[in-house]
């Protein structure tokens, strides 16, 4: 068993995103962001199979998708997209999200 | 992609804990389980492969393990551990989890 509290742990940084690294196996791959307000995670994909889903631990803002598409994001949200599939967040005030990632690319 | 809201959407129960399900392919399963104060998920384990994590969004009490193992949990833990150890959960106070299982048995 392993344990990590991300609101102790996870970082906000000034400029871009604060990242903490929560586990990678084989098995999935978690990772928790960190947005001040204002911050963003630019839209992506990745070519791979597999799906990832984006928790809203704390703060609100916006999933970003294809285009200009724009999701309400707040705390209790749960998100599922294929990774294949562009995604992105925009916070609208301070903002921790915890991705989960499987399996990981 | 597809986003469910576990505060609005995940039950509370007066006998046992509620549960709302999230998510299920061959990816990942998401599961929220929500307790009441003094509930429990008693210590169980899957003779299976894979891992899971339990994300605590809401509330306080306590992370179960073999024995009489007890890991203080609080929101913003993330507790990871293969499918195959045991593991368990109660809730001091009202309490909201969020648990993905990779690869899903």
């Amino acid at each position: 068993m392993k344990k990590i509290n991300v609101f102790d742990e996870g970082p906000f940084k000034d400029t871009g995103y604060g990242m903490l690294w929560v586990h990678d196996s084989a098995n999935f791959r978690i990772i928790n962001f960190n947005f001040k307000a204002g911050q963003t995670l630019p839209v992506h994909s990745h070519d791979v199979d597999g799906e990832l889903s984006i928790a809203v631990l704390e703060g609100q803002g916006e999933f970003l998708g294809e285009g200009d598409a724009a999701i309400p994001a707040k705390a209790g949200d749960v998100l599922i997209c294929p990774i294949a599939a562009p995604h992105g967040i925009r916070a609208a005030t301070d903002m921790r999200v915890l991705v989960t990632i499987a399996p990981p690319p």
